[in-house]
């Protein structure tokens, strides 16, 4: 078991590499999103998959695979503050999948895409050799910048800054397979009008796909590093962040509500639309956890609550 | 059978759907890259991926894997004649492998893309939780333009123009599944150095990934529909662009050789380093074969000739 894959060793292994990059990526590795510069202007990009019987079960419908695969994209476009520019797909199809299936997907990936606002523009599709080889479909999005060249990061929280999330956490998977991890809608405007209010004042934002404690844990960390201070996460409201019917414990750990946890500054008035859920503030230890949250009237450990989706 | 996925007619159904794409999509689907028009710049982008069983054995070590997703993509750059830029990778690996094993294959993959100039900046890993379902790996490769402003599309054929490829054809892949088509260097030297020297009098070109018969079709094909009139590629001399041992039927349709195929003005002197295989002419009647190649003493229809990755 210990030499199973774990992605999130395999993921700060990646980090750790990112001083050999060569200059002119300005956002490497370990964002939602990579920023690199060109030679008069700077784009956004980033790749995201979703593999059946991971990401979705068996029989969803085609639409909401699709949907799915842009949508999750198209959060980690928000999460920046970035605005969707276009898309690339590639698919490995099952074996058993028929050509009018094949194209319907793609038909399906292409609308998708335009209503998110960011036509496909390239792909590629191959076809398993396997049986019951899963159908897997990667999706890269390219995105511009605001006109005001703001980009918000995922590591520049800073000590007293509020921790904000943009809507309600939980119950994003039915017993069924479905539910709103399949419908979500991606936060760009509240990322947008967010950043139009208070501008630089906000500090750094990440899409929610693993659970608010494992993400509000990889915002804390990568701040962290940023400042060289050892920041921590304190989660004291989330009570007031639950989708209703759904506990704190949900709340921490559910994965891929696709909302956005923000870090804004102290002194910046909360905006509409979005809901507290604690600040940072600065670990008296580094043993001490990243991220404490109050469950009912404890204190927990909430840095590693949330969805693996392996 | 006759339901099966069909990717030619995926692709064609891609194509057909260009016009209703919006405007700043410089080059759309169809071609090696898309080319997206950027506020005050373009930028070159594209995806291929490889999957076990398909595109590589079971046996093959993570080094040639890693190697192989990277330069199919920087054989595309090759033949849109740009210049890489970076690279984005999305895995989705086995049940069985290891932790330590997924490790190499990133540190493969980060390696041989710096290697080929497009460092890697970005990615995603899923873990399979069917067994024996294969090893994915989707690479998205940008890349930006040559100072000149110069990007080689497929689609600019012209009666007259002289058909040159860039290396010898046939014999990629070996009986035990090694071979060129794991270790093959994409032609960018010889792309720029073509550019460098011919300027616009280079119309067209294409990465010979399916085979010489099927390619020149594809180039054909997009060039006849851009000009608006049948356009017709005539392989004459494939005899002296065979790889030692290998037969013109071998050259015409093993695929995989990532060679570049070149329409150049009939009056552009071929510099070196090229081999010259035929010409384009016009097709007398539409019915016509996209592609004729002369294999011995014959002329045969060469438009389908090729390897299908299915």
């Amino acid at each position: 078991m210990s030499d199973r894959f774990d992605e999130r060793a395999f993921i700060a292994e990646i980090v750790a590499r990112n001083s050999q990059l060569p200059p002119g990526i300005l956002i490497p590795p370990g964002d939602d999103m990579a920023q690199l510069l060109l030679p008069d202007n700077s784009i956004l990009v980033s790749v995201d998959q979703i593999v059946e019987g991971v990401h979705f079960t068996s029989g969803t419908s085609l639409d909401l695979i699709a949907r799915k695969a842009i949508a999750r994209n198209v959060s980690d476009v928000a999460a920046m503050a970035g605005i969707p520019l276009a898309t690339l797909a590639a698919a490995v199809i099952p074996k058993a999948m028929t050509s009018h299936t094949a194209c319907e997907l793609l038909k399906a990936l292409r609308e998708k895409a335009a209503e998110f606002g960011c036509p496909l523009i390239g792909g590629d599709t191959t076809m398993h050799v396997a049986s019951n080889a899963p159908l897997t479909i990667s999706v890269t999005i390219l995105a511009t910048l605001r006109s005001d060249g703001i980009v918000v990061r995922r590591d520049g929280a800073q000590p007293g800054d509020h921790l904000l999330v943009s809507g309600t956490l939980g119950g994003s998977l039915d017993k069924d397979g479905q539910g709103r991890h399949l419908t979500f809608s991606p936060r760009l405007e509240h990322a947008h009008r967010l950043v139009d209010e208070l501008g630089n004042a906000v500090h750094a934002m990440i899409d929610i796909s693993d659970g608010l404690g494992r993400d509000c844990a990889a915002l804390i960390d990568s701040s962290s590093r940023r400042c060289g201070r050892a920041l921590q996460g304190v989660l004291d409201s989330v009570d007031g962040a639950c989708t209703p019917g759904c506990s704190e414990l949900q709340a921490l750990g559910d994965g891929e509500d696709h909302e956005l946890l923000v870090a804004v500054a102290h002194d910046a008035v909360v905006p509409a639309g979005w809901i507290p859920v604690g600040k940072v503030t600065l670990r008296a230890a580094s043993s001490q956890p990243m991220v404490l949250a109050r469950v009912g009237a404890e204190y927990i450990d909430a840095s590693e609550i949330g969805w693996n989706h392996e």
